[in-house]
């Protein structure tokens, strides 16, 4: 086993922490993620900043809270200014390239202001989230009446087109839609054709397409510079439906129970209530409609999965396994009728807790082959994990997570006592449904271990969990008194934090030390009254004799 | 009384709130600035975002806290992309000029990573706190053993040069010394020397030159764009001394009362006994020491004053008055021996209360000139309201700051319940000396008209005062028990004030509410179990019959 090389940060789209086989599903497969979790380290407690892709997605690449860079939801540009993974792996000689996904809006505006154009190398990159593309696919090609979602070009659907897929749309026709028996479209986006087979040639659908654009990549690298490569899948996020055979794959008896109760919706925190009662949450709450989607779903895995193994058998064929870093993760799971929910959006860990497996082919991480670590890991924690791992210094007064690389090589460092997440729901009808201001639409969570707290604004009372006695987290005991004082104690823990220096990113701690007590040796005397307080040298400099006296003028 | 086409936005330096005799001195005398006041409103209760030069101002410039620009202290570089006056202003087609100080330093790795050149117009703006500089004189040439304080050049120190003083730092040897009995140098940096006349003609002395150069430059401007100058003088502020006939129009006869008590002694707060034991504590804690340069302080103010006069007699006698919102203010007060303290950098109202007189031409105002206004403002307040003077809608998002403009027109707006402000002091020698890292080394202040609280980062116990029992603030009842339910209080408010969505500037209230709903209505279908549950017209854009059927591919 080498150096690192190259890293290759594989990212897949709403991955339930606990659909990987390794994580103990009972009936999902995916063998290929596990031959990753064999040879690297699974993390078993690992948290997003935000349950949604874009806001959850800019703290990975900036590496900083939400509440930090200010993206807070999807399609919120990402202020120019911040610094990217790019920004910060460029000056170790460590190229970024994006192949897939990053729902990453630019800020048109503040690049203008800047006179930033978007065709030069520099704007270029600060449009797309500090990589250089390989492809950027985002990777909903919706329309609706008022137009599409994303306005952007969609090289997937180019490509379509450009093997024969005869519709204008074939991101939708073909990649996400069946055929009813009618010989219409079936469209993915509605729930009851989940398990139908996609009306296309499985290896022309989304992942294996950006698997081979991934293989492209590597071909083209040889010999380049080192590279971090961000190959974000858009699966297995809806629409949930997958080509044959991975529709039959998995069927309704593959389907996990439910974890929900009738008490949840006794007396429920009001945004719960909410979100249960949108159209997401009443869906996956109706029968019949899991044990259609579910089964999709984990064929969407699947398909990832042997996907995966593609790519593992390319690496593992050229040799370069032994200096490549590979990660796998997810920018925030799936509900799929949990807690009556569907989607993501709040904080329970169906939602909030992601997947993440790192192997660094390092002789310092052989002892941890395999094992799993169960710290308290936060999204933000991949961003200096690759700068340390690329031989660098993490700029900690930017980066807010902490470097992984201690666990993988079997040390147990001072860590962090607690996990945030946050959610701004203010561009959502929820909020107004709920007669809140845009600046009152936002929850934040602050999980220690055991206690799960969300403090909801908009002066709704805070939701609590205990996850030691009620790790299902069924009951919401944050309207008892009882727990009056774990609640303070949390709400502390958030304030605290929310006071964090987030913003002071332009001065490093250690600049900061260097400059203690120094103005004076710079000439600022302060609370001196006569000379003879001051050091010899620096009295010297204050001294003399004025070559005119202009008292008399 | 017209329209508002020009803001002249005077700061001083170090300006108490109250040594002007408007605001009730008893010795000073303040002519100038009374005029104004009897012209306009004067606020009386109005607070820094930070009691130091440069976090201060950076507040005043981008309208937004210091937690939320990060330039948190002196030479703590302001990011890149953060929104100045003139990003606000130039929109609306008026042009910002700087004429003085702004102690900004701009933040070139961020520039170089932007490819921002210094020497570009957007460059230069950035560099220079988004004014389009006149002249910029920061004002401190002060050089000590290891080099000069500020290594930018002083169009100041030229200009003595040019004007024949023979000194290669004429700043130091002329503007701010005098001469001894023995014909040397008698630095204005020791305190004993404040009483000497400097060795300068008076009106080749700071304050006057640098009105010269504001004359210039409204000379220059007839007939060009409306414009918002930033008239930023160094004075009163250090080195204390001044030349005749200014240096003996105060003497100690002049000098009010210490603000001080024993007590306060006794069992100080860890941070505040440090800081009046450091050096400047010490000196103006001395017999004689006040007396000494209170009479020095009060004569940079009469020059200012003078100075004042002779701006608001050109506008008037150009006819720019009815033209020409006035505003005069500080970037924080000084201590002069109160409290036990010298300079700022803490709470108490003699540091962190400035001065702050609007002269609003429009006859909307006419009901309020000569009055005072009570109201809790911040110094974050002027961005708005120059803004709103010219016409424009702050934007809110990104201002965090209120307009002052309805107070101007004697109306009575909803108002903030609470100020804030903040103190970082991780780059001093107290916080070494008291074992702080640099995260820990910040205070907050919260005051809510009554109460006013600091929060202590490092571990330690809140001050709190009441200042409708103690106006004077020489009673911390921090440390008592039966106060814990203010502070709690507080520092929920404190709490509440930190998690404000600071960074989410890229987007406006009012474009996040125009977008709740929308996103089905742009083709993304979530929860949606069949056809028979969308909108015709959306359900319309899924139809249709493929052209090809891959199933059996």
């Amino acid at each position: 086993m080498g150096q690192i090389r190259n890293i290759l940060f594989v990212m897949y789209d709403q991955l339930r922490h606990d659909y990987l086989s390794c994580a103990g599903h009972p009936t999902m497969r995916t063998p290929n993620f596990d031959r990753l979790a064999a040879m690297g380290v699974r993390f078993s407690h690992v948290y997003v900043q935000s349950p949604i892709c874009g806001a959850s997605r800019m703290s990975f690449y900036t590496g900083r809270y939400v509440h930090s860079h200010g993206a807070a939801w999807n399609n919120f540009p990402l202020k120019v200014g911040e610094m990217t993974l790019g920004d910060h792996l460029r000056p170790l000689g460590v190229d970024s390239w994006l192949i897939g996904k990053t729902h990453m809006k630019a800020d048109a505006a503040g690049m203008a202001r800047l006179g930033l154009a978007p065709d030069s190398v520099i704007g270029a990159r600060v449009a797309d989230c500090g990589f250089d593309v390989w492809v950027r696919e985002d990777g909903l090609v919706a329309e609706g009446p008022e137009g599409f979602y994303d306005t952007k070009r969609s090289p997937y659907n180019e490509w379509l087109k450009s093997k024969g897929y005869p519709a204008e749309n074939s991101w939708h026709v073909h990649a996400n839609s069946g055929v009813d028996e009618q010989g219409d479209i079936a469209s993915g986006w509605l729930l009851s054709n989940s398990l139908l087979p996609a009306n296309i040639r499985e290896d022309d659908s989304e992942t294996p397409w950006l698997t081979s654009q991934a293989l492209d990549f590597l071909a083209d690298q040889s010999g380049k510079a080192p590279w971090l490569c961000h190959l974000s899948y858009i699966k297995p996020h809806w629409p949930y439906i997958v080509p044959a055979p991975y529709n039959t794959l998995y069927s309704a008896a593959d389907v996990v129970p439910v974890v929900r109760s009738d008490a949840e919706r006794v007396g429920a925190h009001p945004v719960f209530d909410a979100f249960m009662n949108n159209q997401p949450g009443q869906a996956f709450s109706k029968d019949g409609v899991r044990e259609t989607v579910i089964p999709a779903y984990m064929g969407l895995i699947a398909q990832c999965d042997d996907q995966f193994g593609r790519l593992l058998d390319h690496l593992e064929t050229t040799g370069q396994m032994d200096s490549t870093m590979i990660v796998l993760t997810s920018d925030h799971g799936d509900y799929l009728g949990d807690h009556w929910m569907g989607e993501k959006d709040l904080f329970h860990d169906p939602s909030v807790r992601i997947p993440l497996i790192i192997y660094d082919p390092r002789a310092q991480a052989d002892g941890t082959r395999g094992t799993v670590c169960d710290a308290l890991v936060e999204a933000i924690d991949l961003a200096p994990t690759f700068v340390e791992a690329m031989g660098g210094t993490p700029a900690t007064h930017v980066l807010e997570g902490r470097s992984l690389v201690p666990w993988l090589h079997g040390q147990t460092p001072d860590w962090r006592d607690a996990v945030f997440s946050e959610y701004d729901y203010s561009g959502m009808a929820i909020a107004g449904n709920l007669g809140l201001s845009p600046r009152e639409a936002r929850l934040f969570m602050v999980f220690d271990g055991r206690w799960k707290l969300i403090h909801a604004e908009g002066g709704f009372r805070p939701m609590l969990f205990d996850l030691d006695t009620d790790p299902d987290e069924l009951t919401d005991l944050g309207a008892l008194p009882r727990h009056a004082e774990v609640i303070a104690r949390l709400e502390r823990r958030l304030a605290d934090w929310a006071r964090r220096p987030a913003q002071r990113t332009t001065i490093s701690d250690e600049t900061i030390v260097t400059m203690r007590g120094k103005s004076r040796r710079h000439g600022i005397i302060i609370g001196a009254w006569e000379a003879e307080d001051l050091a010899p040298d620096l009295r010297a400099k204050l001294q003399g004799k004025p070559a005119h006296d202009y008292r008399g003028v």
